[in-house]
Order: C-alpha cells, then structure tokens, then sequence
C-alpha cells in the first residue's frame, strides 16, 4: 500500500470541508485513517485533521492528491535527508540520526531508498555514487564518509504483524511466571519446523539463531539442546567461553563446574574440570578439531560441529582460558554477531542476561524472538530497551529445552 | 544404641585419666566420641573432657559407668523435666519449652519418654496418670494442664540421614537455578512409586502431601497434576480457595484468571469466571458434590474427589467467595492441616510461599520434603524457620509437574 | 461533564452529516469525541461514526441531543439494569454482574445511580423503597436480596488523572528496579504531608493507608516506620500476626525471629523469643493493654496504639500464637479491612504480598497506591489483578521506609 | 603461629602414648588440635591419631618435634613440588595445579616457599635462579615455563578470622532479603574510614576497590557514589562503557538511558542520549579529556578523575561505541583489572553480575568483600564459585550507596 500524509487547517468542520476531503478519497478508490482530529472549542476556533490517504497504486494516489488539494489539503512537507561527513574514524556528526530497528527509508533527491537491516542505536552512512545507504555502528565509522543528520527525510515503518497468527502475532505483556507457556512452546517448534522444512526443499534459507548462556549445562538442558542441534533445528549460535567449556566438560567429566550432572553432587577437585578442559582444547587448537579428533564427542559442541552451525564465541572479563575460539575483542566479537543474522528468522535468547540483551541490540525488530530465563528481570530489561517482539518465558532453562525437544520429537 | 554422656575433669591429661577412661570403654566393648576436650595452655590449669559413650545394651553401658566412675568421670546430670500450670486457657506458663520438629524425648520420673509427632515451636503438656506428653500449639492449652518448662530433662535427636541413598540423603545447599534437577525429580519419583506400591500391597500406609497453590494452574500444570492425583500418588492436598477456584474454572470456561490455557490470550470477561465458577459450586454445596454431579469433570478437584485424596482448604483475606469447602478461620485450618499429618513420608510444596511456609512449620524435621518455586526466596525463607531437610528446586511449576508425571508414566 | 453517547450510521461522510453533527454540537457549545468511525470502503457502503458528546449541564446535553437527532443521530439504547433475586444466603444468580473496582452506575427508573465504594469482583444489591445500591461481597448476600445482572444498564467511569502532577499522574510501567525512586518518594512524602496538614486543620479526613509484612522488621525498616506512625502519618495498618509479633519480639528482646538486630547476628534461643513475645500478649489480653501497661514501650505497635490508628491484623495458617487481636477469620479480617477503608486516600503495600494482593482487591482504582517488594513479581502480580493505579517499587522495605522518613523530616 | 602436622598409630590409647604426647606438647609451650582420632573398634586393633602442634616460633616447634618423635610421633611426609615444563604458549601442563584464591605455598628443596597474591583457578608458574613462585593465567605461561603440577608440596592456608569484630568476622550465610543491613553498612563505613585515615597518615596503602554495573545510574545512586568518591574513599573503579557513559549522560543531559532522572519520566530521543554522549567523548579522546575541558563537571566519572582513581573499563558485546577509555579485549582487560588488585583491602560489588563474578574471580579469599545486588542469585552464584568471604546484600544498589554515604558523612 502507498501512502501519503495530508493535512487540513482552519474552519474545517463547519464548512464542510473535511467531510469533502473524506468523501472524495473514498470515491476515487482510497482509504484514509483520521490520525489526528483537532476541533475548535470556540466556533471561531479553526480546526486541524491529519488524514493518512492510503491507495494501490501510485498513480492513484496522485490523483487523488490533486483532487483534494484545492480543498486545502496540504501534502506534508516532505524533505531530502541532511547528510554530513564524518570528523575523524570512529566519530560520527554531532547531530547524527540515531536509528531504531525497525524498517527504515532515508529520502534522497526525492526517492525514499530503504537502509537495509536495521539495527537500532547505529548511524546511517550513505554513499553517493551510485547511491546506497547503510547502517554503521559508531566504532566504524570513517573520516568523510556522510552520515544522515537530523531528523528530517527519514521514515520509519511500525512493526506489522506477522502473518502467521500464532503467539508472535500477539503483542501482550507476556512477562509473567503465572501464565501458562505451552501454546509459546508449540509454536516456536511449529516456526523451527517450517523453517527446516524450507531448507530442505531448498525454498528457504530462514535460520534459526540459539544464543544461550551455561545455565543450560548446570541446570540440566544439555542432552536436549545437543538433540535439537543435531536434528537441524539450529543455524546460529551465540554464547560465551563458559557454554562451550562446561558443555566440553561434560563430554570428558561428566560434570559442570565439577558438579555431576548424573547423580547430582559435587566431585572433589571437580572445579579443577573447566580448566582442564579449556587446557585440552587449547592444546587441539579449536572446537572443531577436539570434535574431529574424537575427543569431544557428543554435547552441545559436538552437535553445532557436526550440523556446520555457524558459532560466534564472545570473550568477557569472567573467563578462564579462554578456548581457543573465543573473540576476546568484543567490538571483532559483536561484528561477527553481526555478520551472522542476515538470514535469521526466528532467535532464541536463553539463560544469559549477557547474550539476550546484546543479540537483541543486533536484531531488527521484525524477527520473531523468545528470551528464557529464571529471573523475570531478563526479558523486562530486553523490553525497557525497545525489543518489544521479544516474547519473554519466566521458567528455566532446562524445562524450556527439554519441552521444545519434545515437541520437535524428542523421545528423551 | 544407648549412649550416655560423662565428663572429666582436672588434670586428666598428664595424670593420663582420660587415657585410662579410652582405653577402659574401649576394652569392655563400647565406642565412644570425645565431643569437647579443653586443655590446660597453661600446666597447672585443669583440662576438661566430655565423652560420649555407647554401647548395645542398657546392661553393658552400665558396666561401662561402674567402671569408669572411679577415674572421676561423672556422668552428665539426668534430670527429669519441670512442668508447671497453664494460667489460663491459651496462656503458656512464662519459661514454656518451645519445641523443635525433631524427635523428643522428656525425663519423667528417671525415664525417657517420646512425644509424639515432633513440629516446632509448640508446647509440651503432659498428663500423669496414666503418663503420656504431646506438643500442644500455644492456643489450644487449657487452663491448669502441665506444661514442661526450663531446658531440664528434655533431649533432641539430632536428624539422620535416611537409608535410602537419594538426594534427601545429601544435605548440599540445594537452592539454586544452576543446579541439574533431573537426579531430584527421578528420586522423588522413586519414592512415590515405593510408597504406591507399600500401599498397594497393604505393606505401608505411607502417605504423599501435596500443597499448592493457584500459579500451578495459570502456569499450565493442571494436567500434569491431575494425572498424578488420578494415577494415586497423592494422598492428602493443602491448598487455598484460588487454586480449586481456577482449577474449576478451567473445567467449565477452559480458563485461568480469564486467560485462556489453550490459545494463551485473555478472554472477554474472562476474569469474571473464577468468580462464576465459585458460585456455581457454593450453589452445590460442595466441591464433592460438583464432581458427583458431572458438573466438574476432569481435573484436579475431579482427580482428587474420584481418589479420595483427603483435602484441606484454608482461607485468606485474598479470597474471593470462597468455595464452600474452604476453612476461613486459620487456626481451625491449621488444626486440619495437623489432623492430616500423620503417616505423611513425603510433602511436595509447589508454587505457594503461603503453603510452603505453614506446611514447613507442621512437618517433623525427618519427612523428607521438597519445595519448588520460581522465586529462590522460597525455599530460602523455608530453610531460615528451620526446615533444613527440605530439598528446593528453583523452577516453575508447570515443568516440575510434567517432568514428574513422566518419570511416573505419564504420556503427555 | 456530562456525556452522551450517539451513533450515525448511513451515507453520513459524503452526505456531509457527519460534518453537520460534529459542527452542531461544537456550535451549541459542547463538546465532542469521535471515538469510532467506519468508513465504506466502497462508494455504496454505508459508514458508520460513534460520537461521545460532553456539555457542561444536563439541560445544554438535552439540547444537544434534540438538535442533532434529525440528522439521525441515535442515542446510544440506554436500558435499566436487570436485576434477580438470590437464590439462597450467600449464593448470587447465575447471571450476576461481577463489578470492578472503577466508579459505578447503574440506571433505575431511568436515572443513573451511583454505587459508592467500588471494589472489584463484588455484586450490586439494590433495595428499592427507598432506592439504594452497594457492592456486596458473594458470600454476604441473604436469600432474596435483589442483585443485578447481565450488563444492560450500568456504565463504568474510566480513571482520570490525579490533578495532582505527581507519579501517579503518570501511567508509565513502573515496575523495574533500574529506575529511579527518589521522585516517586518525594511524590509519596509530599501526599502524606497534604493529608496530615489538611486533617490538623480539621479540613480534610484523608487517612493513609499501610499495609506491611514481617520482612519491615527484619531488615531493619522498623524504627522508620515507628516514627513515621509517631509522627502521625499514617491511620489505617493492616498486618498479620508476623509483622506484630516480630515488633514487639524486637521491644521486649532486640530481636526478629531470634535475630539480634544490632548486631547483625542469631541469638542463642533467640527463634523462641517471638512464642514468648506472643505468650506474654496473649496473657496481658491484647497490644493494647500491653502499651498501656508499659511492656511495650516503642516501636510499631506501640506507636499505632499511641496514636490511635485504626489496626486489622489478619490471621493465616502460618501463625504462631496467634496474638490476642488477630482475626482468625479471613472473612471477618476482610470485612474489618473494608470497613477501614472509607477515607483512605492513599494506601502503601511493603513486603507483603498476601498484605498486597489482598488489599489491592478491595482498593477503589481512584485510589493512589505505592507497593513496594525486593520481588518484582508482587508488583506485577498486582498488576496483573487490574490495580493499574498502583506505583510498583523494586527495593527492599527498610531502604524504603528510612528515606520516606527522611523525607517526612525523620533525623535517623 | 607456626605449625606442624604430626600423626600417632598403633596401640596409643591403651598405651597411654597419645596421652603423653598431647602433654608432652602443653607442657613445653605449644598447643594442638586433634584433627582426627580413630579408636580400634576392639582391643587389639591399632588407633590412630593426627594431631595439629602450634607453637610461637620454629625454634620452639623443633624442640616439641624432637621430644615427642621418640613416642612415635611421626612427622606427616614432606615432599617436594612437582613441575613440568609449558608444552606451548598458553597451554599447560596436563596435570598442572589449579589454584585457590587462599594463601598457598609450595616446597621446593626443603622450604615452603609463599606464592603471591592468590587468585583462583590459575596455574603456578616458578622460576629457579633465583627461585621465585607466582600464579600465572594459562593463556599467559610461555613454552617451557615451569609449571607446578599434581598435589605433592603444596598447602593451602585455611581463611582466619579478620583481627576486626565486625561483619567480615562472622561467616553467617547473609544472602537474604529478610536480614538486617545497617549493621553491615556500618561496618563497611568504619572500614573505609579506617584505611582513609591509614593512607592519610601515610601508614597505610589499603585500597578500596569499587566494581559496580548501570543500574547505579538508572536507579538513583550516581549522587551518593560521586559523593563517596569525591570525599577519597574509593581508589579503584572497575566498571563497563555502560555506567561511565550513562553517568556522563546524566552530566550533559541530566537523563539515564533517555529516563530523566530527576521528573522520573522518559524524554522524548532521549533515547539517543548515551550514543551522543559517547561521541562526544570519543571526540574528545578521553574521559579525563572531557573532565578537564568542562565538558563532564560533576558525577562518578568525574569525581574519579578529580580524585586520581584508578580506573579499569572493561568491554563487552552489549556495548555502544565504546567509549574510549574501554578496553575492547576481554584478556588485556582481565589483565589491567589484575594489575589494580595488589593493595585491595576492601572490595564492593554492586549491581553487576559480570562485574561482581568476574573481581571475585580476580581477589584473594583474604580481602573483605560486600556484594550488593536485587537480585538474590548473584551473591550466591558468588559463593558457589568458593567466594566464601563475601557477605551478600540483597537490595536496591541506589539505597546501598546512599546509607552508605551517610555513614561516612554525605548529608544528602
């Protein structure tokens, strides 16, 4: 649908004129919403109305701009972009646009050109010949390179529902350990279903992004993940040194943090595990090869070699080793992130605070996304910071896992 | 086992007393523990031992005492325990015992005497012809009967670990999101099994409390629950007007609070159902009696009236209604709770701080119980007042249930 | 503001009587919402507009309304309420109207007739000679009482803003504990002094409200909120047994539950010293007597009773005791807290959530309320329950009460 | 005190050479503890005892050695620590040692030898000519170092018990929401005066170490805290981009994350406010850049600047920019936070995970440790990571800082 904003001023309601207006966008074929209807308390008072006039086609929106624009209809102003060139690497234009991640257009020399990807809190750099535009994070930004300031020439579209009417569709406060979680469960499986099954007949390339932090492992979700990942349900994954070490841990020790998962106490110098298994993973050289080799050979790191998921593993200050795959940079980390999502159709942010609210800061506000964890606080922080697809689940990780394996066949 | 404790005193060190006294227990055939040995830093200061002693027989014990007697070992005062008066219906006297909820044992007239049914923070009242002593709560005294009072002559009987070696054998701090809960739900499962099973055979008569409260079913772990009350694993159920309420309410509108279990979204007037379905049961005159009449069909009330289970509602100034089933005054609800108690081997406290806490306070300290919620303030505020058997498992209720009525056979 | 509600249906967009209405109203001096407007989408589809029409008198509304009515605007069916006898003592008709806590009206005989009190989840009983209606609970309603059902003829008043520019004026989601509370306080502080300064000049009857849980003492709240009581700015407490007890254990042994409040550390014997506490209450016959003996000489309890402030302690199976002024019956605990509830104009919910929930339920919205718990879930469970107006404060009750007492004009 | 570990076994009880021994001991001086007697069950089996001899100098422990060795005493076998050279860079040893955050020592020709600043979970790392010990992280140990490996010639000091009687001296399990804090807060301030006071007289170089996440900021704790570090009470910061930036936003725009703190209400774009704070710093180079030209005049960052704190910003994925003062890598980091630990006598962590997890990774077991968090599970996912020294706080970080700095004499 295309459409235009028009506005209407003055003695509006009495003289008929936005009745007029109205009437005459229905008659030639359009549709309007009234956004905005300001009427004068006093008869003399003039009157104001915003009318969003909606039609099929182009050419039928102009015709119908010109035939209500002798009533006074005013098409809102609509202005190029204002660009300026970058100071110096790394620092943007005082008044830069900060963007949303929401679907994003910028107006140059009158053509509004989508900025693909969005992102929210990054800049827009735009290049002139031939025209592109692009979201940049500050960080890399280059000296002269023109960056969109202000506010004007820039629109921003609200995020539409999806199609499919399942809990995505629906945007209720969902944050809330006493509502129930099964119906959010099958229809996460029933989107990770359809998406593998695209692949497969090769009609799609949608990917589904698992970021998840090592709760999963201590508190018992690892054989459920690992199944899901072997069965090809996951794409992507996202996590820290510490997933990937207590998982490893698990395939040589049977432990977390020297806890044992089987029979559930703690193994004396059970701690020592971690680090042993980093060491031996160092001496390898890479996750990869530990699985090649047969060292490692069942678990969540397992699985994610044997599927080619494509890992992103991003350092913090908490870690010991780190493996060898770990980005200990966090600025190369989080553009590896980055470079992982186009594609991404559905995310799952699981058990890390760290990793939910740095993947959400990535995402574009139009994929499908479910934050898990134990401590409502997780999901609400994602939300106060503007994911409001996001849909959250107050349970742990583990059930979580366990009751989405199900669901996708799991007979575990 | 029969144990005494003696002391020694003086300068039993380089005198080689005690020496002489460990050696003398030893070679008549008892063990001992040396619980407390203070020695002189100085030559000239005494030293101070205390010796715990025990033997097979009540006959050989003595030996041991006669034997060991004339080295200056002097066994620990016995005396019997003081009682006085209630001054007044409810009035304890000034120095009451309060109680433990572990087993105790009063001295009366030279002998050691059990009090039944061990719970904390009760009195003692003792009849005298012919002897008997039960914990009585501070409100149910009369006035004049005898209340044990002082330290004197009262012993405690420190927790043993159970024979079954299952996680109720371990008393690692349990709460905690990052622990596996797996081992937890499979030995609980084995215990229910086992006392199903003693039942069944007319073996034991060993009984399953189940408390909890409304989240079980906004949540989404009705089912679960009612399978399991179905299949006779549960004998006795605490609980409060809102978890029968929408337990009800979701066998006549198919909602929880107005929120609709299958589609996961609010219904229009929705929140008027539990308020319906209370109604509608007060118009019965009883939840027995809506489930015989085919008005409430499945669920858990359904499960619990078909199977007998033994029920205790108790009110709150939170309740609507209430249903005609539940006990407004809290010390009448109390004294059911207690009624139900005896032959309980296993307490499941689910999703209600209320609940957990009251239940805690009525159990003895050697039935194994388990307490789940998603808020770790649970079981932590239960293991503050004392219950320090209790097993917490950090996680919503709805997975707890499901993950129990599989390891139980269900096929949900 | 009186208010109508009128409908137009028809070709009223290119008949222009649409324009004509909306001009007409203004023109008589009203004043007019659109709050619905259909338009055909094609030519010979008719559209359809919904108009809430506002005037400052009844007699210019009149006007209004029999000057647009030739336009085919059509009153909005205004209907009496039905209404049906009850079936029994404490049984509604199946058909009741289940009321919210928003203000009320229902229409008799063709005028509109308030119904004082809102509350939430009640009926309204009418009695006819001379008319009268109130908000009964289910439970109090007497066989053959008429009670009003179905929705036909009652309107509900959506809340409006405080015309105090303070945080409740303002409807953000507040419930997060990374957002400030200094203002939010300062907004409390400045509310409690405006009440207290309007009763000294016997202008006003505004009482405060506060309902709190045990924690208040535990953590180290107890000697701000003595003070705050002391200094007269609160006049309805509603507590249990716990929150009692532990003051006055705190009076008579510098402990809560066994807890030395001092310095920080468990007292030999200390868990006994709220039995003793509540023992000795319960032999002197009531907190009243004991503050007039001089037992209890400081604190919370002290304070109220020094100050004359209106207590409903409520009883719950958890109770130790319980002390003599406990209300065992939660009907009866609910029927003394709704009657306290006339005047209040502003209600503080601390650490409790039983405290909270429940009296958030028989809270009018019109109501300001503060509730405050380290456990965000209380907060959001009372939002949930549709006390919207409620402030929610993530932080603990002591840091809570020591700065609203410093900003009261507390020195401690 | 000096000690040594000695064992006795065979015939010593009835023998009465245990008894000999253990006065042996007294009466030259020393004392001992009876770490572990086991009594033959019958008279012919061997006991066996391990006793612990403290004395006041070595000189004094040899000559209670030489007396009692003629008894049997027999000395508990000294070996040797092992070593094994760094197969690689950053790749130890198989067997290697992993540390604990305790004192340690290990043998090395005879003579314990003190390894510096313990830190857990790291390697050993000695050198021989001269000899010298340190513990070293495994990515950071070069090929061929020698690395300490298996258990023999190692000992581990067991935590004392500070000299002070204050909150640290007390090893009460304090995460709970229901305990007292003031005490606690108390301490802390008489702590930070005290080592004020030391580094002011020039006796002493005692450091006070502040880790601490955003929510400070957002909350409404940036006052207190910029006042605390104004007054010289903190010398080192550990913190991320994200408390450094929305503190500077709070300086330029009076706003945290867009929220504003003093109305309490979302600005309009004042979302964009850090990212534009950010630039603006990263324009000007520096943090302490941006403190010297005015741009930053008052609050956290400033005041350290002013104060000469040692500050250590470190990375991570969620960050915008980052500012210019982070360090990006994730190990330069761990290594920069390591080199500000030496001096530390006092450690506050508040309101960050991360932060909170990854200093107590870093400190020694011997360096007093407050963390405060809303969130129960951080100070206990500390403890369970053998942090044991740290006492828990669960509370608001905004209230925390402002008793805090009321103690030590803010009058805000």
């Amino acid at each position: 649908m295309i459409f235009q904003i028009v506005t209407l001023h003055g003695h509006i309601i009495d003289s008929l004129i936005l009745a007029k207006v109205l009437d005459t966008i229905v008659m030639l074929g359009g549709t309007f919403t009234l956004s905005e209807v300001t009427v004068g308390t006093k008869r003399e008072d003039p009157s104001h109305a915003t009318i969003r006039i909606e039609a099929p086609t182009t050419e039928l929106l102009q015709v119908i701009l010109r035939t209500i624009q002798p009533h006074g209809a005013v098409v809102e102003a609509e202005q190029n972009c204002m660009v300026m060139p970058a100071p110096a690497d790394g620092i943007l234009p005082d008044d830069f646009y900060a963007t949303s991640h929401l679907g994003t257009q910028i107006r140059w020399q009158g053509n509004w050109i989508d900025v693909p990807q969005p992102e929210m809190d990054l800049s827009i750099v735009v290049k002139t010949t031939p025209f592109s535009a692009r979201m940049v994070p500050m960080g890399s930004v280059k000296k002269g390179e023109l960056v969109v300031t202000g506010r004007k020439g820039i629109r921003v579209f609200p995020l539409e529902r999806p199609k499919e009417r399942d809990v995505f569709g629906f945007m209720e406060a969902q944050v809330s350990s006493e509502r129930p979680y099964r119906h959010i469960i099958i229809d996460v499986a029933r989107r990770m279903k359809t998406l593998q099954q695209s692949r497969k007949e090769s009609q799609g390339t949608g990917k589904v992004l698992f970021a998840g932090g090592p709760a999963i492992v201590h508190a018992g979700g690892r054989e459920a993940l690992a199944w899901i990942i072997e069965a090809g349900y996951i794409h992507v994954l996202f996590c820290g040194n510490a997933l990937a070490a207590h998982d490893m841990e698990a395939s040589l020790y049977g432990t977390s943090l020297g806890y044992n998962l089987g029979i559930g106490h703690s193994v004396r110098h059970g701690h020592e595990h971690h680090l042993r298994t980093i060491n031996r993973i160092r001496a390898l050289g890479s996750i990869q090869q530990a699985v090649e080799d047969g060292v490692i050979q069942e678990g969540i790191m397992a699985a994610c070699v044997r599927q080619g998921v494509q890992m992103v593993l991003a350092g913090t200050i908490r870690d010991d080793g780190p493996l060898p795959d770990v980005i200990t940079d966090s600025i190369t980390a989080q553009e590896a992130m980055r470079a992982a999502l186009p594609g991404v159709e559905l995310a799952l942010l699981v058990a890390s605070t760290l990793h939910a609210v740095a993947t959400g800061n990535l995402l574009s506000a139009s994929v499908p996304t479910v934050c898990v964890d134990i401590n409502p606080a997780v999901p609400t922080k994602l939300s106060d910071r503007g994911s409001f697809q996001a849909v959250g689940l107050v349970m742990d990780s583990s059930s979580f896992l366990r009751e989405l394996a199900r669901e996708l066949g799991w007979k575990g």
